[in-house]
């Protein structure tokens, strides 16, 4: 079973040093969340991750989730750590006071997010499609509703799930089949299947929302006829208790590669009774609010699974002996392998991608909060502009790379790697849905060079590369190596931009077969960013703690020689143009 | 489960087209093998794996291979699988007529270990290593032990192992225990523990020879200490019959994260009779012929699994409908994805890698056999040369594009790629060992670099890099763009190669760091000269087969314009040196 240590010194890092967004700092509602107060919760998050949740990781795999006579039953363990863990309150983390929440910000439930997600992502996702689920209901649900279901799930005694994908689409949801009809009394019954949901049925809590969407019987062809729908496993009575069954059933439950600790379901609507949230016709947009929060959780899943399988890498390196080094000094035996070249090498690009990644995402939380509760509203929608731009960066990025990563952590290991014991081949297979769910990482880069860039005419990049501009000058000496590296690669980056613009309105497919390699280039480039934020305050408190800056510095310098120059190697390999690739007559 | 077809149209054209090497073709052993005998060898070796191997992949990993009660047993369908199998003759296909082997060349048992890779590689392990111990008891052992063994072996009726590694020793041998004590009757007792196996038992022979290597009581520590030995499973009798059981048993087989029908055994020595192959203390030079041919033929596996992973991406990618093309001419729903950008621009990644490999692979099978059999010293030695280069170019490229390829193919499928059904996820996982066994990709690239370039004062990759540069000149107009790009990438590789030799001699740790990224340059780079010789023939003989050479013509555009860049990318990342990699403190 792999070892895992919370990074909190890092996260405290950044909570301490980067919380430098004016606007973020502006927030009333977060005027009390300070530093003390930030560290006690990231130490008890970590002593419950270590202890409680790490092992379940093991357990999950080799007792995977079953269906047994229409009951899915989690593996061994999981009840109990469930208990424990809504009794300490972490589905609350980041809800609303008003319902039971303890109204942490994402600055600092994406922290939790991530540690969770390092020690067991199947678990996780049993309490993280709930807490998407009471983003979309707090966001456009009644009062009534809200009053009568967010408590529930706040507390964690029920959960809640998304409802989207059905057979045929998955992508392409104006496909969808299943259908609503309104009953009299305003409530409407729902028919149809829904497949690949994750968490869709459990035996942790005593009710499941579902938020499905479906097409009201009167509602027009394609996506602009979907409704959103809250769907409860059990019917909730007037005074909040459980009632009957609802006409919800599990069909089955996958059987898949990683995360077999996390119950896959395919559900089957059957005159299922729902209540429209939102309006109706736009049920989409309503889900999309979750969509999106949920894929930034995506990315964080696999910056969680990256770091143990960094740490895991690293220790093994120190107590591994195997072949001399060049400059070996043993007469008789072998050197530790973290002495060759090439295994740190591997190591330092396992570590400078996840602080890089860790800081991008602090930076991203801070935006996101913005986005959701500043006074202003310009600045609030400049915020949410941002968000939107970098949230398929962030879920693609993060993603792929936890695969290179967790690869890297096997050849670390060599054979030790391939077996079971060790357990790095598990977050390999777990790491491998991140860049699949939620929207496969092709659809994620084509969201972002059709919508995000298209959106406001472009604006949002601009004003993205402009900021990122506005940081590329600095007095300090030290810097100037980096910032000059930045600035290089930003260059090129505004070319592809540019590039890129152009061919979404001239010519689609050339732009259409460059996207995943844009979404790359933006993504190396945007972690540079944010190795500048880290490194700024690395030279200036360097004296304060000289072991844990040098180690940033280093780092950093790093990623810049070895990491940052593949955003160029895309740019290059994209801009060839798609005519031969959508002329070729494939057999 | 996946479908597959083999390709031997291709082969059949590489065969037919790409038999130019002189010194090949001057071989007396091979002149009867024509093109109507290969045709038919491979339209049934299609038949036999299509239908008869290709289910046993999931039976395999869905019911993987046990140790109970001291013995192993494989997964079911196996034992009559490998009847057939033997009883068809496959497992003799290369070997020499002189132990009942049909003497084919390696440029045919080659395709056949592509197609067997394919349908199963955990299957095709069983007999796997059986060749490889025969190759390794044909060079080195005595007549009598020939003759005492290897019909047996070459029929089928007994397998053979590799018996390196140990729990202290992967990839450094000199580390190794295990002992061997010389007898009054010559022959040796073993004693020690031997790890990761691969076929180290199974119940598909009558008898397992085991080659293994160990330190005679009175030998040198190290690698000049190591001396090989067979060990059979059963002693054999004068006559040939089997004898009582021998002092090897088998501990426990390793659960891995794939190919889990082949059983990865820990195997105890105890006092096991062994026989001397080759002269005392030169067991690792023995033991290499075995290991080179293996690891060339790990590329192959590879090869094998991208292939099958393409065909089903295809054959999926023009069922699946979903979302609309930029050009759709659909008024409703969605079309076909393989008529998205992107699709087809991982279709085309993968087959223009394939393709070009298979090519590679074609010219290497030639200067194999060319470097064994040739009469003129000379001419053979220099074959030798390239095959001893480009053997952990092959193992590493092969098999790292074989995770690349199994990658896009489970992108491709979606959700669908993730759970079990297609069997997509399952090549994912079977090709996951390819980078690691027969020593990791590491390793290869150190051995490329630290030995190979070094070797004879560097005049090998000299002389590779000029036979591609006397390929870069052509009279004909439709070549030419494709020439000046494997030019423009030759010399970005010989630039490479100067620094990295001058690296070995005066900065070791430079060249280590960069050791992966030159051998991707150096694999990317001969792909391409492979498919200048393939466009040679495309455009000589269009008129003969229009669509198979357009197709060709167009693959090639592809990989010159997407992926050969890539060896670009991998130098300028590479050469910036390693003392803040060797500098850096890991905490």
């Amino acid at each position: 079973m792999p070892n895992y240590t919370a990074p909190v010194e890092d996260m405290m890092f950044l909570f301490d040093k980067l919380r430098n967004n004016k606007n973020y700092n502006d927030l009333e509602k977060y005027k009390e969340v300070n530093s003390e107060l930030v560290k006690d919760i990231l130490e008890e998050a970590a002593k419950i991750n270590q202890n409680l949740i790490l092992p379940l990781a093991k357990s999950g795999d080799e007792n995977p989730t079953v269906l047994e006579n229409g009951v899915v039953r989690t593996p061994p363990g999981y009840k109990e750590a469930y208990s424990k863990y809504i009794e300490d309150g972490w589905t609350s983390l980041s809800c609303d006071p008003k319902y039971g929440g303890q109204g942490m910000p994402k600055t600092v439930s994406a922290f939790f997010d991530e540690m969770l997600s390092s020690a067991s992502l199947s678990f996780k996702l049993y309490s993280e499609l709930s807490i998407g689920a009471y983003n979309c209901i707090s966001h456009h649900a009644t009062d009534e509703i809200k009053e009568k279901y967010l408590p529930k799930m706040v507390e964690g005694k029920w959960s809640g799930t998304m409802c989207l994908t059905e057979p045929v689409c998955g992508t392409d949801l104006g496909l969808l089949k299943t259908k609503a009809i309104e009953q009299s009394d305003g409530t409407f019954k729902l028919s149809g299947q829904k497949i690949f949901i994750t968490s869709g049925d459990q035996d942790l809590t005593e009710n499941i929302i579902h938020l499905v969407i479906a097409r009201a019987a009167d509602s027009p062809a394609g996506t602009k006829g979907i409704s959103l729908f809250l769907v409860p496993k059990f019917l909730v009575n007037e005074d909040g208790s459980i009632g009957a069954r609802n006409g919800v059933s599990t069909g089955s439950i996958e059987s898949k590669m990683g995360i077999k600790g996390s119950a896959t379901c395919v559900l089957n609507f059957d005159d299922a009774t729902g209540y429209m949230i939102g309006l109706k016709n736009k049920g989409l947009n309503a889900m999309f609010t979750m969509m999106n929060l949920e894929r930034i959780v995506v990315g964080i899943q696999g910056l969680g699974i990256s770091e143990i399988a960094y740490q895991n890498s690293l220790s093994y390196a120190k107590e591994r002996k195997q072949g001399k080094t060049n400059n070996t000094k043993s007469t008789n035996g072998a050197d530790f392998i973290i002495e060759h070249a090439d295994i740190r090498k591997s190591l330092l690009n396992m570590k400078s991608i996840i602080e890089g990644e860790r800081a991008l995402c602090f930076w991203l939380s801070q935006q996101t909060e913005v986005s959701l509760y500043h006074p202003d509203e310009k600045i609030k929608q400049e915020a949410s502009d941002l968000v939107s731009l970098m949230t398929p960066v962030v879920k693609t990025m993060f993603s792929d790379m936890g695969m290179e990563i967790t690869s890297e952590a096997m050849q670390v290991h060599g054979g030790y790697g391939y077996t079971k014991d060790q357990g790095i081949e598990q977050l390999y297979r777990d790491n491998r849905i991140t860049p699949i769910y939620e929207g496969t990482n092709s659809i994620q880069a084509a969201d972002l060079v059709f919508r995000k860039l298209v959106n406001k005419n472009g604006d949002i990049i601009d004003k993205y590369l402009e900021l990122i501009k506005n940081d590329c000058s600095t007095e300090n000496e030290k810097l100037k190596p980096f910032i000059k590296e930045l600035k290089t690669h930003l260059e090129i980056l505004s070319t592809f931009t540019d590039w890129i613009k152009e061919k979404v309105q001239n010519s689609k497919d050339d732009a259409s077969a460059a996207c995943n390699d844009y979404l790359k280039a933006l993504g190396f480039v945007s972690i540079a960013h944010s190795w500048i934020k880290v490194l700024e305050v690395s030279f200036k408190d360097y004296e304060q703690n000289k072991d844990f800056y040098e180690d940033k510095i280093q780092t950093a310098n790093f990623y810049f020689k070895r990491v940052l120059p593949r955003a160029e190697s895309h740019f290059k390999t994209a801009t060839s143009g798609s005519d031969y690739i959508m002329n070729f007559k494939f057999s």
